[in-house]
């Protein structure tokens, strides 16, 4: 489970994490949590399901938000660096996409962006492949993908 | 599954959800967006895991929550006020207290507080009854509670 990998890198490390979720809807931060020390890591995070929310703790304007997607790169990116500064936390992970039935955006189900926001103005925002099945096997496998683009990153670091 | 029914209720009124968790760490959000049909009422939520990152989004000083307590009614209802408030929702649910293993300010595993916001300035917090078994079970256990929690408030309301 990456979950667990992520709570046992960070906790080595002696950072902290939290998360933006839309898709996912506090999944990924539950996972988290399900890990035994969790507590050492996980600062927490926003749950931002509809947009206005997202307008609401990213300080965008909705506007500029439906402009530019709420399912894009540049909207996961915002929304990790919301969770990192209202957390306070060393790195944060965001995730946005689409879980279906339906279309979003013209996205069809599976579409999910992952940001990441840590130390030192680290920054980046990626598409999850490969992402497919019902609703819940897409979240499911988002933040199992968060959780290796996070690790990734974090290793990266060294 | 209470989420599903809570889903139905809101829908059926027409009113919004918004969401305020500490233990149970986004489960509650989570748990409500699996139900199809769930974005006519999900606003988002807040995962308060730390207590500093409870300061921040309660908009309290931090010394003050500790003298009240973090696993407490009050904490509880101070946690679904900056739900609602932050979320624009009608109705709002918070989750505070102990998932184990260890104690927590002397309380032990599964003493949970579950707060409820709601239109006309209903308020309260109770305590959850009868939560047993480990982390995970404790969890579950409590996101049902706050889903009976939340119907009962909301079926009362007419």
């Amino acid at each position: 489970m990456a979950a667990r990998e992520v709570v046992t890198e960070l906790t080595g490390r002696g950072r902290t994490l939290a998360s933006c979720e839309s898709l996912t809807a506090g999944l990924f931060a539950a996972t988290c949590a399900a890990v035994p020390g969790a507590s050492a890591v996980l600062r927490g995070g926003l749950v931002t399901y509809a947009t206005e929310v997202k307008a609401h703790f990213l300080a965008e304007p909705l506007a500029q938000l439906e402009r530019q997607g709420v399912v894009s790169a540049e909207t996961a990116l915002a929304m990790a660096r919301a969770a990192r500064r209202h957390c306070g936390a060393d790195w944060a992970v965001s995730l946005t996409g689409v879980a279906g039935p339906d279309l979003q955006e013209g996205h069809p189900p599976g579409t999910v962006f992952i940001g990441i926001t840590g130390p030192a103005g680290l920054e980046s925002a990626r598409q999850a492949q490969g992402l497919a099945g019902g609703r819940q096997s897409i979240r499911y496998g988002a933040v199992e993908r968060a959780c290796q683009v996070l690790l990734e990153a974090v290793r990266a670091q060294g």
